[in-house]
């Protein structure tokens, strides 16, 4: 069994922290669930397009309110605690926090490994994740 | 890309009560994200043995305290709001709520597909997953 507490985690290496975002991960791929499960802040008022082309990804609004624009079809669903998306289709999307954090729960497959990084294109590489 | 709304799955079908603790489906094995992920809430004062064999489930504590007792070890783990446990080696555990609800973010892989029955040792049956 595994136990983990984000205010622990905090600002250990398990916290990355990137342009209008900062991700605490409590599950990478060496826990061996199959998954990574992420608590990621969305910064106020910021603006993200993202689109993780090797990875499915849901997310879940703990926190906070905003928006996600899906990108193939110009839909803005709103964001707000007890909201869940899932880019069951790799979609791109551009995903905006209104002026306070967002907080959300993460979860990836496959499993992110921690060593990624994000590319210009918004997506993660999936080469690093096999590092 | 699938959005849905923890408060309009309430008292769906995908809202699934059970004794102790009820869990809606905020995604099932037929999303086809290779996990699937509830929203469940362990109900005041409840005390739950479970044991799940068939799937890894990681739980992360959006609202509440109480505790989780690893059966193998004995140890028990408190919980509280950003506390996650992972039952990676299929832990047999015990969940205990204090006078307050828990309310939990729960992801399972493999994924629920909603149609299974919580048997008599605390397991999902993997063959009901299946069908």
């Amino acid at each position: 069994m595994i136990v983990r507490d984000l205010n622990e985690a905090k600002n250990t290496d398990r916290h990355i922290f990137s342009d209008g975002w900062d991700s605490v991960r409590l599950l990478l791929k060496g826990d061996k669930m199959g998954f990574s499960f992420h608590i990621t802040t969305i910064h106020a008022n910021a603006e993200l397009p993202m689109h993780y082309k090797n990875h499915l990804e849901s997310v879940y609004c703990v926190d906070g309110t905003g928006s996600i624009e899906d990108c193939t079809t110009g839909e803005v669903h709103q964001i707000r605690p007890g909201v869940m998306y899932a880019l069951d289709k790799n979609d791109k999307h551009i995903l905006r926090a209104n002026d306070k954090p967002m907080v959300m729960a993460c979860v990836f497959n496959p499993p992110v490994s921690g060593n990624e990084v994000h590319q210009e294109d918004g997506s993660y590489a999936l080469e690093a994740e096999e590092a």
